[in-house]
């Protein structure tokens, strides 16, 4: 009977080391995030991080694959309950470029700026970058009820991804909303037109794919 | 006599400087990017780099101001020769997207993300960053021969921008070159019919503006 809550317990110590490593590398950046600093910001003692995470490339990764994660998770359970068409398109778009922007965003580009000068850690991400990449597009793909298959569908989602990212960039030194709101409102327009012209081509040649 | 080879001298030891600590920034890191490292590599000694240069923030920001300069300058020179359309707006996007790449965005974002974390850097940044997206802007239009005065190319120069910032983003820590030449293509494309578009609004109500 002791097990749960034991388990519980050390799920809990967990979560708040993953949070705290993603607030202070939003706030202090690379260089300042040590393992001191989080334990002691998480209220967790260091023989206990050290327990869950053996060294800083440990913890820093495993805070940005569970934000990741959770990120998609949230993502899944709020997609819009409006059929595919304008203003679904604008309301997906809109609610991913958001997405690249705020503490999440700026702890990965502390992470990522970092591993442009140091080799060993770049290797180190790689993977998660490329597991990133891959479930943001499949994930915009299914809220805009897009079909991938079509190549100027999967490139315009792709580029869709590209320019939160370059959004969310913006936004790092300067509140920059107000401009990302129209720049949202034009691009999803011209992204809607993309996705009606396929789902056209697909009705007048169901047999195509 | 004298003067011009010595102030020639000097300008020379300047440009060094400034071109080591974009490829020290790119490199190295932020971190590693000091006032030493940077006189060393430029074969200059620290007495001359400080009389240039008093602080490493003025080092910096300097060497930044002076990249983009360079930068502007050379795309103006290498404006393709060819009408406003199709073939010249997928040229201009793809040059455009291509000086989002390399050692001047990564000693960029390396400069962006530190100020991202430290609002004394930050506020000196704030008006190099305002005047790099103006010039950005009007560069990119005078290029694509648009109408900025038109609200959705408007925009969408600016999602171009963007869109090339973003794209440099996914370029740091692996050669994204061929998927990036896919997006380009097809974004361009769709800039195109926005551009297409406003100037058969224009022609067809030539004193709208």
């Amino acid at each position: 009977m002791t097990r749960e809550p034991k388990q519980d317990r050390s799920r809990a110590t967990r979560l708040r080391l993953l949070e705290s490593t993603i607030d202070c590398l939003a706030e202090l950046g690379w260089a300042a995030t040590t393992v001191g600093v989080v334990a002691e910001r998480a209220g967790v003692s260091r023989g206990a991080t050290q327990h869950h995470f053996p060294t800083r490339e440990d913890l820093i990764t495993a805070a940005l694959d569970f934000m990741f994660d959770s990120r998609m998770e949230r993502a899944r359970k709020e997609t819009p309950d409006v059929p595919p068409g304008s203003a679904r398109t604008e309301a997906v778009v809109s609610r991913l470029v958001e997405q690249y922007t705020g503490n999440l965003f700026n702890a990965a580009l502390q992470v990522w700026t970092a591993a442009a000068a140091d080799p060993a850690l770049r290797e180190r991400l790689l993977p998660l970058e490329e597991r990133f990449g891959r479930v943001a597009h499949k994930e915009a793909v299914e809220q805009l009820g897009a079909d991938d298959s079509d190549p100027v569908v999967h490139r315009m989602v792709q580029a869709t991804l590209d320019l939160a990212r370059g959004l969310g960039l913006a936004d790092v030194l300067t509140d920059d909303s107000a401009r990302r709101r129209e720049i949202v409102r034009h691009w999803a327009a011209q992204l809607d037109t993309v996705l009606e012209d396929a789902r056209s081509r697909r009705a007048a040649d169901p047999l195509a794919r």
